[in-house]
Formats: C-alpha cells, structure tokens, sequence
C-alpha cells in the first residue's frame, strides 16, 4: 500500500495522525508537492480525479481519496484503538461531531484561505466578499466550539475520537488566515488543544 | 425514537430514502417546518444547536444530528441491506463516492441556492458573486459525474448505495437552482436518475 501525503496541508495530516495513533506504520509514503502543483499533472489525474491528496494506493491497485474513507480503511483493518466508536450510540455521536467539526469550522478555515490568499487565484476564482463572511464565521464557530468543550475532555465523548484529530487539524489550520485560540479568548478550546498537542500522534 | 424531519428539504429526504431502503417504519416522526423557522426556536436549540433537521431523538434521550450520523445509527442497528459496504475495500469506497458528491456537487448547489435566493437573506450574510462561483462549479461536476457513470449502474459500486441516495437527493435539490439533467446533456447521468428514482425508495 501506498500512501500519497503532503506535509504541509491540513487533510493529509488527519491521516497520519490517525495512523499514528493506530500505530500503523507499514506504509509506502509518496510525497506529492502541492507548492508545485504535483496534483494538476495528468498522471496524477488519474490517481484522483478531484486533484487532491491524501490517497491512499490499495494492493489491489484501486485508490481511495477523501481522508475520511482513508480513515474508515484503517478502522476496519485495525479495530483495535477505535477512533470512530464502538457501537451504534458512539458510532454515530462520534459521525456526528466530526461533521460539525467539518462543516461548520473546517470548510469556513478552508473558504477564507483559498478566497483570500493570492496563492490559489491561479487555480480557482475567488471571491473576497465570501472570504470574509467565510472568517466570521469561523470567529462564531470558535465561540461555539469553546463552548462545547466546557467540562468535557473530548469533542465527542469522554474517549479520544476521530472528531478530535479533524478538529486539531482545522484549529492548527487556521493559523494561515491568523485565527488562533488561547487561554483568555478561548480557554475550554486551549485547555483542550493543549490536551490532544500533547498526544504523540499529533506530531505527525 | 423520534426523527425530527422536514419534507421540503435534501438533507432530511437522505434520511428518510435510507430509512425506506432498510424497511424501517416505526418511527415517530414530528415535522419541523423550516419556511416558518421552527428550527430557529430555543426549544429546538436545545435538540440541535446548529438548528438543522434531520435530527433522531435516542429513546435514551439523546439526539444525534447531521444526515449520515443518523444513517450511520441505523446502518448499524440494522445491518440488513447494506448501504454503506460490507468490507473494508467497499466500506471505503463508498465513503470516498458519497463525500465526493456531497463537497463537490451538493455543497455548491447549496450555496449558490443560500447565496442567491432572497429567502435566505433574512438568516445569513449572502454573497452573489460567490453564488455565481458556486452555479459554475455545479456545472462542472454535473459534467464529472456524467462522466464517471458512463457504463456503471451506480455511483461507487454495483450495488446501490448511500452514495447514489446523496447524489439523487442533490440531483432533485438542484431545480431549486434551475439545474436539471437530461438525456441530451448529460446522458449518463440521466439514465441512472431515472434507474434510482423508479425505487420504491426515492419516494420517500
């Protein structure tokens, strides 16, 4: 198997901190550089059409992109460490929370960096307009967010989720449009970031 | 349990086609009418802060949001009629095709539907020129999925599944954006409209 990863971005990184905390580390990483278009190259067309890393090369040859599908792969060929629950109450509570997580901060992070940063007006057309109504809404979902996690450990429950690794990459994510949490703004959220930074996994 | 649904909307049809697949008909079902925002009450704050339906109604008393969360629940509790994959390999594939079509296809013709439609003003900050962007990328990926269906009889898969329930929900969503598919258009994609939408199940 075949792992085809870039460092610097946030949907890969979901992935290896997921492996990591799998601890699966038997794979074949490809590097495939972003800064330098390396996913716009025919041949990688045909790897995923939508253009986009992490995938994941089965042995059988077949690719699976979408990190959520990568990490669904791995629970089901490594259950032990379960990261998406263990029956149909976590399943699903844990579901849940990884979408809001998604949905509601991830995609705002992800709309205010491609509709406001120079770097992707050569790929995309780009609306300054929904960038900025794309970050106040970030700044809501912060608010929520932290909210959320007050007397909690974890975002979905009292065990370390999936939800918690997508929301560890969108809150680090989140420094290329500068929104940062900290103690003062946001102390559930820091308490909580502190908490998961701390977890070996998450240097990866 | 309770589902708190809403007829005029994709996201709880998702559910209730899923529900139709799997033969499950004894849920109490309370309507949460949208065009009169009943989703935007305190009390129903209370069941989801992010004021969206579908939402199910645990008999523990918990509620679980967000579509595929609630799928998720019943894919488990009742594994008959697959819709999510039986392996591994097909468990992941099928995550990979249904959040294929829900970032690139149903995402976009929400927000050009949000971002566009004066009904939506009086809840959000809209922006027109991001609509715009939005109509376009839905006419692009109108044209990906045509092309990925040439010769296949369901989106991830020979067999039907969540996938091809997201993708006929967004289809139908996509009139209220004026966007339909036909023969002539987008002929692929047409034949399976047709093929999924004469289940007993699309009618749900």
């Amino acid at each position: 198997m075949k792992l085809y990863d870039y460092k610097m971005a946030p949907n890969p990184r979901r992935v290896r901190v997921f492996l990591a905390e799998k601890n699966i580390t038997d794979l074949e990483v490809v590097n495939v550089d972003l800064g330098k278009a390396e996913t716009r190259t025919p041949e990688f067309k045909k790897i995923n059409p939508y253009l986009s890393v992490p995938v994941l090369e089965l042995d059988s040859g077949e690719y699976i992109s979408e990190s959520m599908a990568i990490c669904r792969y791995f629970e089901e060929t490594h259950p032990e460490n379960p990261l998406l629950g263990t029956d149909p109450e976590s399943k699903a509570r844990i579901e849940m929370w990884n979408r809001r997580v998604e949905l509601a901060l991830y995609l705002p992070i992800a709309y205010t960096f491609r509709h406001g940063n120079p770097f992707w007006a050569k790929v995309m057309k780009q609306s300054a307009e929904f960038a900025e109504i794309s970050s106040e809404d970030v700044d809501k979902q912060l608010y929520m967010f932290n909210k959320h996690l007050d007397g909690k450990q974890y975002i979905a429950s009292d065990e370390f989720s999936v939800a918690d690794i997508t929301l560890l990459c969108a809150i680090d994510f989140a420094k290329v449009i500068q929104k940062r949490v900290n103690s003062e703004t946001h102390p559930n959220l820091a308490a909580w970031h502190e908490r998961v930074s701390a977890r070996a996994s998450a240097k990866a």
